[in-house]
């Protein structure tokens, strides 16, 4: 592991403290944190033993890997649905390779290896890498045009697959130090470099990502085209000189973030996915070049997308039909779509922001999205998954957009294998580092390795967190140094439901957070949303706090007609669900009254651990003889919404109405 | 009056039989038919004593006369909000100009004449014509471009200006056949075709209406240019190559239908009132060119609006935001926008395909628009108006959108001038012919006049229509002729709600209509939905039939979810609404179960005389303290929809609630 390490820290470190310009505050790399945290080891686990063999075996089983074979004999028939299957190989060696960098694994290493062969077996001598016209340059399909990147505006995703390989490369080269894979996409970023550019071929990618993967490149070799090349592609959009007839470019612009040059554009829009990543590639080329425009246009989407356009779970992408961000304050409940891969997305784009302005609201938001609607995307048995993250299943109302139970695998695939990559990563996002500026983002068990000054430093964070607040940190400097310890309070634990005002709580408390540093309180400035501690730090100092965890009744703002009269559950980060399961089969039915108290209980062997709220409500019946509503003394149990869907199909809700008038009797 | 009927009558003919292509069927024009019918004479009368002069005085009293005063004298500030005020005036001399064909007042003539002459002291001397750009061309607004039409394509609407400017011209010579107003269009037109056209300048109109305006040009003079400028205009739209950097265009471009070529366009999409105008002018251009390509994408069109985008009360343009179409099936009630420009749009585009296909499903169409989600667009007082048309009026729902009460004017005021032209125009929409094929398509009591191989032929109506279905048709040849007689069979009389299966009725009734020829029940065949009676008429035949007047109850297609359980009540070519007035103060809580029956009574002091609907049905009522909805018996009184917001502001319904579990306890 050390060599590991070293590698991954020298690389790292190039970019942190290299001369060249770059993201103020580096985050600490995942390799360099340990978790002894119970509520993500277990995930982390399950997603190394479980979901990563589950997602290899599909890529076999269902052609993907096949796809490569053929190609690389270049004979046969493209046997799956889509060209971007091949990014599902590339996206679990991804998640491989940071799983093989936290628990070493032999065989799994000599696999992704066997892989990588397959892989570059499949690429044409100039370096070109798509399965789908490799195989058979003559009868593509539909997809594709009959030349190479013909149709990359519209749907053929052959920079999409190239993103996702350089992504796969970099992660199997930082996890492991080998150049196997990292020579492949190499030869294909050059490849890339030598056909686009100024005065070169223009083309605006279709589904952005090889921006995000091209700045993994640049940051591994630090060679400027691959830098210069991402930025040509990012300000491609919205220019659609070059491509004049192709009328569905005109007609889906603003699907693909293409209506207008990336500057101009002010709201979150189109194909959630394709934002979070186009999103993200802008905030890494401003935080490498400092490009302002950039910065003003992703801070403007971003106040857009929090402010009008995201769910209370956290999770975007209202919009079943083509994927989207619906309009201001469309955030239908019944027909909620919210892809896993969006939520994965504004976890990657939140996380950037957070590393261009050091603002605690960032990380509020990748928490939420973390916690709530990103891992209800994978069940809990890690190998059945949610394509879409409904916000509301009623017994009488069916959409197609509508997943009740998670799937094993989609001809799409996408969300499994971005889950694949994801899991393992969280260590990264808990610790980041600004010179003497330590940031402490996410409360998670374990250590953070970090050097300040060429000295070592140490932070081990002891906590139940999700289900206690209680967080404890202990500071192990190699020696006594100064530092700003920096630790995040979360915005719910500051009457802030979301960093905008499309959601807060009904009954705020105020009571600033109390913080004990080796035992005794102390004052403290809030910075940023961090309580910023300065001293001289020592080993074994200790600073503990206690989050409020009170169950907190949380209100949509007007606009949203859908939660009008109703109210959504929380729990410190834990958004909460009711389910059919817990609540006598049905969830639609419930009223929680003002005033209502509840009580937690902490239920291990339930849904592998969870707290749950329990309360005595109001539930509602339709006497269809005399043709009223009555209303019931019951028991309602609440639990996470990311567990949702673990036990069954059946109704479930994430806003409850206050009042019988509030009640939904036919869901539309 | 002979005088001007001889003009028009001349004018007409020209068209309808000159060798030239043109619409296979012609209109009797309305000047030819005059009108005993009560329900529309009070009408056609209130707009002539109150409408039309509280228009002009209007027009004085917001400085839109003094635009074109200030104009003239090429000095002072334009002094109203929108560029296209402009065109208030002339679509209110374009109403005067029928009014007074129909009903001579030389007061009004002269003050016609007198507003023509501050029109044309106005005009540029090459013919431009825009008051907003001549006052001060070196100070325009922000909507107007530095040079003339710079900004055509977004807002300027110098072409929409000219295009009404155009109709209100076209429709004063053809009543009164003077040429003043005619020849200030003409010489602006004539700038027209020197500026616009293929090697000349480019532009795809950014709000239409010049396509039709042009085309009435066109028919007076015989100048194929103005004919040619139309399609040039229409085949301009979804062709971005000459304005690449507006970028508003191509945000824009489905919005004013230029997305794509408007061949290529097969859905009813953007602006509802431009998509009117446009799929009119297409019909026109169609018509005079017999291009079968326009021919082939209005059609698809119209299937696409009449079966996935249209009200039950026949309104179109559901959504506020961009005053546009939604997507299929996106007809909301809380929020529909439905605004009375886009009815009468919609009777325009209906009028001429019937005249291209000789079907009756596009007079169906004309004629639930006209008779409901038209002509609630103004107050029985003749001078309060909606712009927009509700569906649903709920005490807890507030919308920016939603008008509860109608305004005497609006700072954009093309709605009530749209009125005020449609109003005295409905004669010329009862009587067409091809030849010996004479069209009954409106029951509407009074005489029509035409001409048969130069030989007269009076057709005269008796009824009660709407309220009763006893139709009774005298055929006065001047002597015995051979004619097809074609008498619209309207759908809703056949089990057809409306030309698709967007909605439907939920106990249909089988009865072929009964027909006497001079008393005695006659066999006919129905074509293309007329029942064709052929023979040799002679003076005297009398025809009669009795159109079903039962009280049907309609079900929506289960893609409208906000219509699900519910049903809306019609009879005759009316549709119903509740309005609080008459149903203690509520109308959202009303229950309608199945099996109800209804009874029927004219009520003649009710709003200028009403059928109005009434029924032992259920209301619901919320009881607060025991948080229980129960239900009590009421009795409903419906009136119709198009009187709606005639005696204060209360909530109305359009949908009822089958059971208790459909109704909307809360509006959203």
């Amino acid at each position: 592991m050390k060599k590991f390490c070293l590698v991954i820290f020298t690389c790292c470190s190039l970019a942190a403290f290299a001369q060249k310009q770059d993201y103020p505050i580096q985050p600490v790399t995942f390799t360099n944190v340990k978790l002894t945290d119970r509520f993500w080891n277990q995930r982390i686990e399950t997603n190394r033993t479980v979901t990563i063999p589950a997602s290899f075996a599909r890529c076999e089983s269902t052609g993907r890997v096949k796809n490569f074979q053929m190609a690389a004999e270049r004979q046969g028939k493209f046997c799956t649905t889509y060209p971007f299957d091949d990014t599902d190989i590339y996206k679990t060696i991804e998640g491989a390779s940071y799983s093989l960098a936290l628990h070493p694994d032999k065989k799994l290493d000599h696999y992704v290896d066997s892989m990588i062969t397959i892989i570059g077996n499949a690429q044409e001598p100039d370096g070109y890498l798509y399965t789908a016209r490799t195989i058979d340059p003559l009868h593509v399909g539909p997809w594709l045009g009959k030349q190479r990147w013909e149709k990359e505006q519209e749907n053929s995703h052959e920079l999409y697959n190239a993103g996702h390989m350089y992504e796969g490369a970099a992660a199997h080269f930082l996890a492991t130090g080998k150049r196997n894979f990292l020579n492949i996409a190499l030869k294909n970023a050059d490849l890339l470099v030598r056909t686009f550019g100024p005065g070169k071929r223009h083309v605006a990618p279709g589904h952005q990502v090889v921006e995000m993967g091209l700045v993994k490149l640049y940051r591994i070799t630090g060679k400027k085209e691959y830098l210069d090349l991402a930025k040509f592609f990012i300000d491609e959009r919205g220019h659609k000189e070059y491509n004049k007839k192709s009328k569905i470019v005109t007609e889906n612009g603003v699907y693909w973030q293409d209506d207008k040059p990336v500057i101009d554009q002010t709201e979150a829009e189109g194909h959630a996915v394709r934002a979070m990543y186009l999103y993200s590639g802008m905030a890494d080329v401003a935080a490498l070049t400092g490009d302002k425009q950039y910065l003003a246009a992703i801070d403007k989407i971003w106040n857009n997308m929090v402010g009008k356009k995201m769910y209370v779970q956290g999770s975007i992408g209202a919009v079943g039909d083509g994927e989207r961000f619906g309009d201001n304050y469309e955030l239908p409940n019944a027909t909620a779509y919210n892809e896993t891969c969006a939520a994965i997305g504004n976890v990657f784009w939140n996380q950037r922001m957070f590393l261009l302005h050091g603002e605690s609201k960032y990380i509020d938001v990748l928490e939420k999205t973390l916690y709530n609607g990103l891992i209800s995307g994978v069940g809990l048995d890690g190998k059945s998954f949610f394509y879409t993250n409904a916000m509301q299943i009623h017994d009488n109302f069916n959409h197609p957009d509508i997943e009740r139970e998670r799937a094993g695998w989609f001809t799409c695939s996408c969300c499994p294998t971005n889950v694949v990559r994801l899991m393992p990563s969280i260590p990264g996002y808990i610790y980041a580092q600004n010179g003497r500026d330590i940031y402490v983002n996410l409360f998670i068990s374990g250590t953070g390795d970090m050097k300040v000054n060429n000295k070592d430093l140490k932070i081990t964070q002891q906590n139940n967190y999700p289900w206690d607040g209680g967080l404890a940190f202990t500071i192990d400097p190699a020696s006594s140094m100064d530092l700003n310890l920096k630790i995040r309070i979360p915005g719910w634990a500051q009457n802030q439901a979301i960093p905008s005002d499309l959601y807060s709580y009904q009954t705020p408390v105020n009571q600033k957070v109390e913080i004990k540093l080796n035992g005794k309180a102390i004052n403290y400035q809030i910075e940023k949303g961090y309580a910023v501690i300065s001293r001289k730090w020592k080993k074994g100092d200790k600073v503990e706090m206690n989050l409020p965890m009170n169950v907190q009744r949380v209100i949509a703002n007007d606009k949203l007609p859908d939660d009008a009269g109703k109210i959504a559950l929380q729990r410190g980060p834990i958004m909460y669900c009711a389910e059919w399961k817990d609540n006598d089969g049905k969830a639609g039915n419930i009223i929680i009254p003002q005033n209502t108290t509840f009580t937690t209980a902490y239920e291990p062997t339930l849904l592998n651990g969870v707290t749950v709220l329990k309360a005595d409500v109001k539930s509602v019946n339709i006497d269809e003889a005399a043709q009223t509503v009555t209303t019931q003394n019951k028991t309602l149990t609440a639990i996470p919404y990311y567990c949702w869907a673990n036990r069954g199909k059946g109704e479930m809700t994430v806003w409850f109405p206050e009042q019988v008038k509030y009640i939904e009797l036919i869901a539309r």
